[in-house]
């Protein structure tokens, strides 16, 4: 058994890695922590953990406490609290996967100029694995700390990922439009998510590319694309709980069907277990991954302009948090990558 | 490994079966059938479970095809179908989860009036178990016919049980206020459940005790009272997918207080792995049942009025059908009453 | 035309005010106050008033500022500051719609056990008039202070009114279990409000008779039934943003058929433009009502436990909030009662 | 006083001209007719007009029955019925707003490549006014019969109608996605439209420009360029009632930064009281304009990638519909344009 240990586990990232790694055959959750709630039993932060986690308490900080031993740790952390955490965790021998930005961007200079705060251990960029293992899982096994990719990351390079690679795409014409639900931004109150406010309203924030996942979209479909890559990425915020679909313009370089192109991505995603490509005509929605680590994509050709339309959906909290660091923790540690994690969405 | 057979695979409750069975550790399904999309793949009519599931087909109508073996069928049918089907299944050795109402009432007159067709096999009525397991549980080892209780039965048996088995509350004073989420309505299409009609808003529906599961709430405490019950109960639809809050009012016999009433409730699940007792001053919400088995009750008293208000919150197709019916087949066969349902809420 | 002063403009209550008024042809708003967001544009608070109220700025505190002549004030205030600032105004010769809880209770001490806090203006109290025109219009015209009635209870009194007033109900059989939308929690973000977990959930709050609009309710049908009334409230909180459906309970003193009822609530309401008695066999919902000032009743009786179920639903910023503070100022002030609040409701 | 016919009034937009018609000071409503309800009183099909609109009732088919005089009739139907009806009466000298498609196109083949039916009336297509006020407004006073637009492709020339008449966008770099409410699939239940399977969920639906609307936002933008311009537009569903946001995405031919295209738009807008172009930095939201006639556009520009970005918030309702019929009713008779339109929106 893999003994892990979750920091930030009252958050929603957090919460759905105690709720998925309870069902993991392979892994014991030995301790958890948590800024707010620490020092309480789990149950009074996640009431939903009564009969079910009983035995498990919440520590405060983010580090394990002397004398528990685990060989990973999963950090569902805001910006900051991990960078500082983590050489010390290394040292320890304790394994790592972030859910957070902190070792996402490899180039200490972008993290200052999307996060607005300098690095606190730069050294450890470099060694990070992009953990997102339909494109990158090459360098999972055996890894010592992976980068979790963003929510919308996700979406999006496993949407542009297969267009990118076979360079059916105009590098500098890609447009990511993402509707996320609310769970994406996190659990502390605030006006805009307040329910009579949130409710009954959509609306973009961070418009112009000012978000914070542009460079890390840019980063990855770079390493894909061998050249720069730019993109105008746009996140919309839906009122639902959890979910995010993902629309992916692209302008083509060559003409191709919508069959042609299912079959480019079904190539690109043969070996991966939790990508399903829909047959052309068919259409992803959110609800049909809620609660999983699927992420369904949706293809379509607008042949009057040119352009490919790429959906994606997955849920955020799943694909794009939980689920996916879980995917990588089972591929360091030499497991079956769908352990723990073959849960078909809640429906309806 | 018990081999299940699933009829009425695709509406809701059918679904749910399908998702908490592929989890359970003992048991194999080994067909399904759905009026409505028989000889379709799974997928077509559930595309959540495409890459979970794709080895099932969906057969036509209720009963297993010849050769196909099962131990046990699960059966989420509207009125009607159960009552005829039931007695082949039953012939040919095959046990019967029934989610429908067609074995619920002991009476066939009481069934003809109140679901206004005459039954078709009331020679099995009187065999058929009342599949609540915490009050009924007894009967469950080794039964055959296993008549799984509606959802807002399960909510109000479970909450007004413990008061009525104490002789605290008076018999003809018990109110049920049941609020449900929409997906307790069902998968078809209708004027009323259509989105536009139903979000943003909230309304009663069969006021007046003219609801079928009043004779189904009332049989099943006067089990437990040994005379005479009478519940005027009233169910709502509110603008969410699942869930139930019943809240119980009862006039209550002698002075108690509400830390009294939490040791009745106590003593009265101490063995149930799936009833979760607040503390005094907690109150239950959906959510924190959202996708699990369990039923969380939380304890008021109106000293001003004498009565006893009693919250029950669970998911109607978790231990309101789905869940409540997998609890039943692990009793009937012996299996641990928590295989394959140990799990926590989705949250948020 | 009235000249009216908002106080408390940019909350919930406040802001149905402005967007009423802005339609109603007897009355100017001079001026808005707000404790949040004075000294900004009207619009930075309220987006949806640009363009239509581009003149109005937000002052702070409570009070006119010097040269500022209004004949009304309707303030919209938490518990405290509308006591302090009431007897000035009156002084000052203007009139008072108090929607906030401040004058509801005739009684100092009731106040003091329930609001815990002292009154600042007793002698006051007894001057109020309690601003529920349907039951209490008689003292409306001509009146310096209105207290305007709390959400619940408008819903509560309408509902139990003509039952008691027709001596058919048990004084102490009255339950009363009360759905809200989030908007009645008001506009401040709280950890229970959270989009995110409100969402897809129903609960209770305040049970046991524990919810301060308990005496109210209780002391306005003592008003009607000429005797002491007890009560048992209960208030939920359902996901959506508006709207209030109370399902009320009384034990009938003897019996009487749903057509009888009907009779007796058209005769009760017979002159008021904003209750609507339905069809026997019609149930009401938060949706017909949304946006407007009106008060749907639905009636049934459950012969079999010998109680009536009365089924209320309004708007809790309109006929329970802000509509029905206009509806009082319209009758203050010899308007037409249905001046400015002849709207249909938003549909769908 | 203008005597209005309102066809297909129990739909969904037929509900809103009704609702906003009843408090339309210079329009007397003077008959309803809908398909499926026509007969019935109108409370019967609409329960929030009991009370309002009493004396109104629901009479079959398109066409008023005889000796019923209009000065005006107002088609809220779908495709098909509205281009049999419209020259009946033109001729008896009732003038026409069609919010319905038949009109909106230009050329008959169009039409019939996008909508798969010969157009009945093809004489009157050149005729037609396009009924969005911003653009086209020059040619409503006096004119006969009027297509209202389309919810979507209101949002969408609203939004890029100021940038293509500058030429600042290249004519094939536009880029349409759309996040509507449901009620713009209309009022018939549909197996994507039942609230437990359109709640929590997110979905595109006729992607890859194939949406009837995009020959229309393209003939539109066509007029203002004075060149051809060919639109990506993909709608998507988002689980709410009401509200579109648009989002464009426009190549910009040259470098203009957020401050000079606020200065664009305004200028473009000057005169139009219902577009409000949002302060640099603030983004439209749905609720703002819920209920309203008002169109917020909120621009941002991706100086990384060239590209403007262009939020449209509007109800499809609202300007998408009844609000925007009613404008051009206003233009069409010389009244004022925004007569019975001077509602703020509904908050929350």
């Amino acid at each position: 058994m893999i003994r892990v240990w979750i920091a930030g586990a009252t958050g929603y990232a957090g919460a759905e890695l105690v709720r998925l790694l309870l069902g993991h055959p392979q892994v014991t959750v030995v301790g958890l922590a948590s800024e707010r709630h620490g020092g309480l039993p789990v149950a009074a932060a996640l009431p939903g953990l009564a009969g079910v986690a009983d035995d498990l308490v919440l520590h405060e900080g983010v580090l394990p406490p002397a004398g528990l031993r685990a060989d990973a740790a999963l950090l569902a952390l805001p910006p900051g609290p991990a960078m500082t955490a983590v050489p010390g965790l290394l040292e320890a021998g304790v394994r790592v996967v972030d859910l957070g930005p902190d070792f996402r961007l490899g180039d200490p200079e972008t993290y200052f100029a999307w996060y607005g705060r300098q690095h606190q251990a730069p050294a450890l960029l470099g060694r990070a694995v992009y953990g997102l293992p339909e494109w990158f899982g090459d360098a999972l096994p055996g890894a010592r700390l992976v980068a979790n990719p963003g929510c919308y990351p996700t979406a999006a390079v496993l949407a542009a990922g297969p267009l990118v690679r076979a360079g059916l795409a105009a590098p500098d014409g890609i447009i990511v439009d993402a509707k996320s639900g609310l769970s994406g931004a996190g659990r502390s109150p605030a006006a805009e998510l307040h329910f009579a406010e949130a409710n009954e309203n959509v609306r973009a924030y961070q418009v112009g590319g000012t978000h914070r996942h542009t460079p890390e979209i840019e980063q990855a479909l770079e390493h894909l694309a061998g050249r720069r890559v730019r993109v105008t990425f746009t996140p919309h915020l839906v009122p639902m709980t959890r979910g995010i679909l993902a629309t992916l313009y692209a302008s083509l370089n060559r003409p191709i069907d919508v069959a042609g192109l299912v079959e480019i991505y079904r190539a690109a995603y043969a070996g991966a277990p939790f990508v399903r490509v829909l047959d052309p005509g068919r259409l992803p929605a959110t609800k049909a991954v809620l609660g999983s680590n699927f992420c369904d994509l949706g293809l379509a050709v607008d042949g009057r302009t040119g352009r490919a339309v790429v959906l994606a959906a997955l849920d955020n909290l799943g694909k794009g948090a939980a689920g996916q660091a879980i995917q990588n923790l089972n591929l360091m540690f030499g497991l079956a990558e769908t352990a723990g994690l073959r849960l078909a969405a809640v429906y309806p």
